[in-house]
């Protein structure tokens, strides 16, 4: 049976799927869904298969997953096991840059990869990794078709004034732009809409997708108009462990009055801000909210505040808003946050419902709300399974 | 005749005004309002009497305003040969950064100028020459009451939300806030609302002041909620040269990537982007609006695009939108910014009546809309003006 496999590489972490392709024409089916974190300090593997039953959540010896390599050599073994004739004719991976050209996954050959190797400028705390993901999958399987499918594509065509900042030409020209990013997530979330609500999905909606990394995305139509983030993986929302929107001259201040170097700064950026920072205790939600202190309920209603002040932003950008949907960790799990970002947004025609709300179900707004409230699971996997089956149907 | 002197010392230039306080009861009347700008190269002096009349438009000397003592000595020789007999009782500066904790005019003494000296570091481009100015003032008139108008100040009673950003707790404790600016300007829409739309005052406002500097505030009652404007100058709506809101990840490329020093990245932010960056020809939206380049007409898109989406963003703080004031040489004179910005906001209430904009009248907007748009033009030197009067009135 002809299987693809999804790979999503972090610094420390491999994520793997196996998917089952069938004709190739339906929607790829998950047989298999892992992850091996820590890798190159004490990596561990957790693995299920489709219905939820553990293959494998232990410790794997530190030599077996020193790298992106080795990780990816223990994920084949589990495979191999638990699917001896699973035919793996077509890898797809997740790459957080696209650059300024792809707006759609493209096709792994040694050329587009160099090409992407030159955006690590653009991305230096993902794009190394997910590269070392890529070269590893293409040793290992170098007759598979293989597919590079970018974080950054969806949001490939969004109106100038949306991609540029105020900075002279040349550095949009070099690449100095609003890329945007949970592409994938976005991308299934739009496909979703359009099944189970096609008059919204051709409206104005706004995704907030709201995990450890969060961001929001106004479309119309499916297509993406905006995004909270744009050139890295900082701008806009909070995030667990990153600051979000910063003024630029706090950049500067740290740099000239405290004296820190541009990894310092990284650091603190990307590592010890957001929610974690304004807390001074998790960038986990879940921690935050049973969390019984002053700072906890500050950081949870700073990132609720930029939600809905980029709710507002964004509602601009579209000239309205037709559905909100929730998506993430957070926005898929948290009644508590749901409730905070719609509560007092009459103004805009909103109303959640509560009991819904509190229920989880797909539709959270009253019968009322002019604007539709949804909750909608997010799937990365399956979003990258489905563009190697169709990279695998053209060229395989 | 007692006699407030107003002064607002930029880095190369000293504007300057005379108000006449009458008995320390009524507004104070302005009598002469000038500048001297490129001090210490070729400084030119500009003045008019209240009623427009021209008393000087004339190079000066280099070697008389080579630096803020001289330019302050020749704006004398010119007040007093007009006004021999007045009295300068006291003298109102404007100080960018009033940090933290001063949310009013501050009497300046030499224990606050000290204090103020030690905000250097927050906006290491403003404040060290208002201080300048304030130094040379202090030593001119020992005896008069001198007093400091912060542009800070209107918003210091931000909500905690507003106010900080998602870092460790330490950089908050340190100053490291969204202080906003422009407070003076605010200071006075305010004013003049409560006393021309008394009920608009009491709801939900957005004023946007938009000139050579740029920002927008939501007011509730009056009083500030929120601003544009964050930590430094640079933060918000791009400006002539500045360049608004930036991903931090892009001051951390054009470090690493680039190469670049702080020195010359604040250069880059502060004196090379926003409209002049974009449109390549000017910082001055008068020439950009006649300029018949797509260059001009997409750095005039992006300016728009930035204030729309704040509109959002600050009526989403302010859960709704009542009312919206243009101020600033910009604001109050571009009729195609005006157009522009409100163009298809009917999701939020808002249209404007396209010829009560090209008359520029003081409200511009429908009968019908239900947001309520104005044109007012601000005026900072007399909030200087009056807070001098109040300080003399206290401690004179």
């Amino acid at each position: 049976m002809v299987h693809a496999l999804t790979l999503n590489a972090g610094s420390s972490s491999l994520k793997f799927g196996l998917f089952e392709l069938g004709d190739g024409r339906g929607d790829p089916t998950p047989r298999i869904l892992g992850e091996i974190d820590r890798i190159g300090s004490q990596p561990h593997m957790r693995a299920t298969r489709e219905d939820g039953s553990v293959l494998s959540d232990a410790p794997l010896p530190a030599e077996d997953a020193a790298d992106h390599a080795g990780a990816l050599a223990r994920a084949l073994d589990l495979i191999a096991r638990e699917r001896p004739h699973a035919q793996l004719r077509a890898v797809g991976h997740r790459v957080v840059h696209g650059g300024p050209e792809h707006a759609a996954p493209a096709r792994l050959t040694p050329e587009v990869l160099a090409d992407l190797a030159t955006l690590e400028p653009l991305a230096p705390l993902h794009q190394p990794h997910n590269l070392a993901g890529v070269r590893a999958a293409l040793a290992a399987f170098p007759d598979a078709v293989q597919v590079a499918c970018f974080d950054t594509a969806f949001h490939r065509h969004h109106p100038w004034v949306n991609d540029t900042f105020a900075l002279p030409r040349a550095y949009y020209d070099k690449g100095v732009r609003r890329y945007g990013f949970h592409g994938l997530s976005y991308d299934y979330i739009s496909g979703r809409l359009a099944e189970i609500a096609p008059h919204l999905h051709s409206g104005r909606v706004i995704v907030a997708h709201l995990g450890n990394g969060a961001s929001m995305c106004g479309m119309i139509g499916g297509r993406s108009i905006a995004s909270t983030m744009g050139f890295s993986a900082l701008d806009g929302l909070p995030m667990g462990t990153r600051s979000g929107q910063l003024d630029p001259g706090v950049v500067l201040y740290l740099m000239e009055q405290e004296g820190m170097s541009v990894a310092e700064i990284s650091d603190l950026l990307y590592r010890k801000s957001g929610l974690l920072g304004l807390s001074g205790l998790s960038n986990d939600m879940r921690r935050l909210e049973e969390a019984d202190t002053d700072a906890a309920r500050e950081a949870i209603a700073y990132f609720v505040f930029r939600i809905r002040r980029e709710l507002g932003a964004l509602a601009a950008a579209l000239g309205g808003l037709d559905a909100l949907v929730f998506c993430g960790g957070i926005g898929e799990n948290s009644v508590l946050i749901r409730h905070k970002v719609c509560e007092g947004m009459g103004w805009i025609g909103l109303e959640l419902d509560d009991a819904r709300n509190a229920r989880g179900e797909t539709l959270v707004s009253t019968d009322l709300s002019r604007v539709r409230v949804l909750v909608i699971p997010t799937d990365e996997e399956i979003v990258i399974a489905r563009a190697a089956r169709d990279m695998l149907g053209r060229v395989g």
